[in-house]
């Protein structure tokens, strides 16, 4: 158990509230009834069909699609809370998960945010106090701007001293908006005007700091659990290196190039940094790796993350369980975990592979789902439900757990073959492609895999 | 691995065919594909829209649908391997999987059986000489006549000697055909009419002979793994005591009723079992087990069984997986395996739980399947597949593992709950009460567990 077995004390819920929609208030749902704890669904007047709806044991409207006046409306999601007598509220990812307001706000509502309290999620939210805070717990930092630039002439300087390639990233960012790669100083001015003009237009912050570019990147991340009592653990790595504009695609367990060594000090590491915030829950601590096997902290996420089925699958356990066992106050063993089998991640989008990557919202008409020995699907789709065009364009995540690699990148591609959805496009023949892709089956690829990318006609 | 890793010589099969249909059919093909084995389906005229066949890299039709036209017709499967040049026959359960005969034909036409051998079928599929060889072998059996009872004399004098109640058996009987529990001697008579009439209808073979009728039976399972050296493991039980007119409803791993010593006695005898009769491949030692746990012997089954998917989930092997590569003479290495988790098995059958689980065949018209964390599902139905009353019932097979049997039976009822079948009755409600009985909840239950239960309106 990551969680300690003695637990004979603690008061555990009685209704959780889901402040979220899709898959991830499906797979929250799940676990609660599993748990035998009530739950509250909310959604906007575009979700009204979907299946976190129909399988909460009760549902509130908190307003119309655009998620600024629903999903993201605060004093609605706490009246709600309130109507119906919620005890807790899970935010699942995106949306209100690392928002330090709306922890805040549950708290003073005596409502228990099963997520990072506000203070945890303000100094790991903002990217540059961040890495302030990595740097003062000794966690490996890419080497970078003291904090916030604060004009160009800084900026330059910062770059010369630090030696080109370098990147710069907007301080409020996320989703690639407002970063640049900057590979010679004669393009540094042009890259730091339409940053700042992206961030702020994003954002409503232009604040950037710069960064060294890493080499041949990976982007690996570490699981972490921490607990009230300030005690942390790790469950390993997940690759998530295969990236289009910064989202991922496709994520594995263990990573192709980890090492043990390189577990065990990336793993110390994550631990570290999570001991140090008194990390409270489930969190991760996503690096990047260079091809000489240094890592880098880059961000803290303090909430559970799309990806955290593929950790389950190769420990064993059910990470949504955990959670709200730490947030009912359950102290952790502290005991770290490795995978004992591999699995894989294939995010399905409704998503037009063949051209560009288009959303392809609309009525699913067929639905068959792949199933059989080592195949998982977290899905809140079925056959006659609209995707509505107002949300991100996931419909299902396709997980395959197996022996070894070569075994899930099979059983994957069998998975992939049986999965039929019709009526809308969707990623799943570039998943097909990228299974075949020699580099990829090589365990050969890095956050820049997809810039040479190319979908071959089928 | 079951199997060693020194398989570097093996020549692996390059063309499978499944002498089967349904889920099982099914579930051979996925290994295959994952294993990059070419695969043919058979199917008989009934079964051409069944997913087994749109999966199947080829199929054969073998006739109409009378099982004994095309599934049971030896030169239609054996003509259908030629034409295609399939290497192996692989023959699920059921159907050929258990004749000897079928066996050998294979072995003449060059084409690997992937089951036992026609030597061990005989050896262990007639009754009366599995208890002889297996007395042999050391394995407790049940006290009973000492192979078939001549007349009723003898069978009176057999009852006399081991004292009521006893049990008269059909020697070629099975799912109950054939089977009379006597608890006093002036019923012996005619019990020993009736059974005798209805084996001889039944399997054209009325020869019995007499067991000792076991207090508070379980029937718990162990699955084997013998190879081409005459080395055997186990992977531990199986509890498939929830039967109902002798077959199994819902199978668990660990059995509730296990203890460790229990286990590793169980599991050396099934061992010994195996290595007897050099047994090659995965095979299922059958014991019942009274409420003392003193375990006897009931039946071997030289096959991949139903219920295998349980103990896959609690060892993380994929047992067809396994058989292919003993079959293709890999080594396995010896070692024996116990559940590191718990899982449920609850066969979804097109019947009425409320008027006697009679046959609902027809077309399905809307399917949503469970997904998520530790829930598999294995099934050949789809929406808008017609069920044709021609076969069994089994419709899928839904499976939830995790860490302790409690949240395995709350994932079941989570799972049982997701699931829609619209269009056929099935016994999905019948699942969700059985989830909810006190006695099954506890782990209290015997082979007798069906026949006080009734279903309650829901």
């Amino acid at each position: 158990m990551i969680i300690s077995t003695s637990n004979a004390e603690t008061v555990m819920f009685k209704k959780i509230l889901i402040a979220n929609r899709g898959e991830i208030a499906l797979r929250i749902i799940r676990t609660c009834k599993e748990m035998g704890i009530s739950t509250v669904a909310v959604y906007s007047t575009a979700d009204a069909e979907s299946l976190h709806v129909k399988f909460a044991d009760e549902a509130v409207c908190i307003g119309p699609a655009p998620s600024n006046l629903s999903y993201l409306k605060i004093p609605n999601i706490i009246a709600a809370a309130e109507i119906t007598n919620a005890d807790a509220i899970h935010p699942g990812y995106g949306f209100l998960a690392e928002n330090s307001k709306f922890s805040k706000i549950c708290e003073e509502h005596d409502i228990k945010f099963i997520g990072a309290s506000p203070d945890m999620i303000d100094k790991m939210g903002d990217k540059a106090s961040a890495r302030a805070t990595m740097q003062a717990a000794g966690v490996p930092c890419i080497p970078g701007s003291d904090g916030l630039l604060k004009d160009f002439a800084e900026c330059k300087k910062v770059a010369k001293d630090m030696g080109y390639p370098v990147m710069l990233k907007a301080t409020a960012g996320g989703g690639g908006k407002g970063m640049r790669a900057v590979w010679k100083p004669e393009d540094l001015e042009d890259a730091w005007d339409s940053a700042r003009q992206e961030a702020g237009a994003a954002f409503g912050n232009d604040g950037m700091y710069m960064e060294k570019l890493i080499e041949e990147p990976r982007h690996i991340e570490i699981q972490v659990v921490g607990d009230s009592t300030g005690k942390a653990c790790h469950l390993s790595e997940r690759d998530c290196s295969v990236q289009r504009r910064h989202q991922k695609l496709t994520e594995e367990t263990p990573s192709p190039f980890m090492t043990t060594a390189l577990r065990k000090k990336m793993g110390e590491a994550a631990v570290k940094a999570a001991e140090y915030i008194k990390y409270e829950g489930a969190g991760t601590v996503e690096f990047l790796v260079d091809k000489h096997r240094n890592f880098y902290f880059m961000e803290m996420n303090t909430r559970i993350q799309v990806e955290h089925p593929i950790t389950e699958q190769v420990i064993d356990f059910d990470l949504i369980r955990e959670q709200i066992l730490v947030a009912a106050g359950v102290p952790i063993s502290g005991k770290n975990y490795t995978p004992k089998l591999h699995s894989i991640e294939c995010r399905i989008n409704a998503e037009d592979p063949y051209n560009g990557f288009r959303p392809s919202p609309g009525r699913i008409e067929i639905l068959h789902a792949p199933g059989g020995h080592g195949v998982r699907l977290d899905t809140h789709v079925y056959a006659g439900y609209s995707i509505p065009p107002n949300y991100d364009s996931m419909v299902a995540k396709l997980i395959t757990t197996a022996q070894t690699r070569e075994e899930a990148i099979n059983k994957m591609k069998r998975a992939l073959d049986e999965f039929v959805i019709e009526g809308v496009k969707t990623t799943i023949p570039f998943h097909r492609q990228l299974m075949d892709h020699p580099d990829y089956i090589a365990g050969n690829y890095t956050t820049k895999f997809m810039e040479d990318f190319k979908m071959k006609e089928e």
